[in-house]
């Protein structure tokens, strides 16, 4: 395969799906579309009809994950059988389940998750993460697209989508609900912020400004956020008592050094 | 006054009272004593008797807030009416009305919470917030007091003791109270962390670095702290009912793009 004759085509141009086609764009010819007709595209990708995105090489889905069913059902009817589908999801497991049961039989399948996005990677993606999860692939389709991520300055992570899952939940999945929570709580900056109390500023600006629908579907549909929140609230509620008991104050008056 | 010749003594040699007393050796001739024998001090810096503390022009309180009353009650019977004492706790209202309540009446007295410590110091003071609350002293010594911080590189922020309370526990009360809970949960380095959870985990390590008393101390004797920890419960609480049941999920399909 010669990258620089490839077409390859995003579906979805939400913020992600914009900021993808983007970045595909040093690599391909790249076209997109999506459902919403007022999208906009990216100078130097060329918005077509649905019909026309069959004629791409590749597929990126950048569409929600609580939309993956609807996409994958639209889609499968069309696709050609050499056509390689990737998925652009923060979860794997759900996503590449519904594809695989939606999409005809050994159509080529790659799970990707770029840990990017328009605010986190406005200073270039060098040597930040994509998790690849194989699916159903030729290798020679896997490693053209490995030297392709790898190429973009991504550092590839191969985890499986279980795999993947859980370490999700307790990495981006555990920072997107703290930061939503202090983002609830509507801090401010101050004249008197720390380092510390900057870089907690920071996780909610910058998860705050993701949609609230891939804040949810990150909840939702990985399996493994339910632990992680119940484990939160465990630890939270363990702490808050801790201090709930005002007369819990130590006074033994020891000269202690701070 | 001339600081090249003014002698400054620090109290109490935990991590802080070392970073500190290292920090004023830049201005002064600086002396320090610690109830502990064992505690080391910066080089340059004389381990003095608790009798020698008193021939110095300033005091620098670096106890523990929670032994502030005992420290106070060690020091008043010996302090010369010249000499200024400097504070330097995180919370304000509590050590400062403990201090002017113990002290020989009229001493000079002057709270200041320099938002830094070893860690987040490492690089240096410059640009780092110190909250200076002016208590009972002569406008000669503030403005002497005022003008070596600003020369040691800190950019002031004068607060009354209540000011300081109030923001200092929706700022660095709740980064610690954060971190902390975070920390109990044991997060670890991950390959595919994104920016912001690589900012989450900065956050446990330099909140956890810090001594387990400070961060008690925080909380129990910042009055504004209960409120914070309240409202920080009740967000999270909504936020966990929204999420725990998965029944919620919304499979309308709608092709949303992510």
């Amino acid at each position: 395969m010669n990258s620089r004759k490839m077409t390859v085509a995003v579906v979805g141009l939400g913020r992600f799906g914009y900021f993808w086609a983007k970045l595909l764009k040093s690599q391909f010819n790249v076209i997109a579309w999506s459902r919403n007709p007022e999208r906009k595209v990216p100078k130097g990708v060329k918005k077509v009809s649905f019909e026309a995105l069959f004629d791409a090489d590749a597929l990126f889905l950048c569409n929600a994950i609580s939309s993956m069913e609807a996409v994958a059902t639209l889609l499968a009817p069309h696709l050609k059988p050499h056509t390689v589908v990737l998925d652009t999801c923060s979860v794997k497991v759900y996503p590449l389940t519904v594809l695989k049961e939606q999409l005809p039989k050994g159509q080529p399948l790659i799970g990707t998750h770029p840990m990017i996005g328009p605010d986190s990677g406005r200073g270039g993606v060098k040597d930040k993460p994509l998790v690849i999860t194989p699916v159903q692939q030729s290798d020679e389709q896997l490693t053209f697209w490995k030297k392709t991520f790898t190429k973009m300055g991504f550092k590839l992570v191969q985890l499986s989508a279980e795999e993947h899952d859980r370490e999700a939940a307790y990495t981006q999945g555990i920072t997107h609900f703290v930061g939503r929570v202090l983002g609830e709580m509507h801090l401010t900056p101050s004249e008197m912020a720390t380092n510390g109390y900057q870089s907690l500023l920071n996780i909610v600006v910058q998860t705050c400004n993701d949609s609230w629908q891939l804040f949810e579907d990150l909840q939702y549909y990985n399996p493994y956020t339910d632990l992680m929140r119940k484990d939160l609230n465990q630890v939270l509620e363990t702490m808050l008592k801790r201090f709930n008991r005002i007369d819990n104050i130590d006074d033994s008056g020891e000269l202690s050094d701070r």
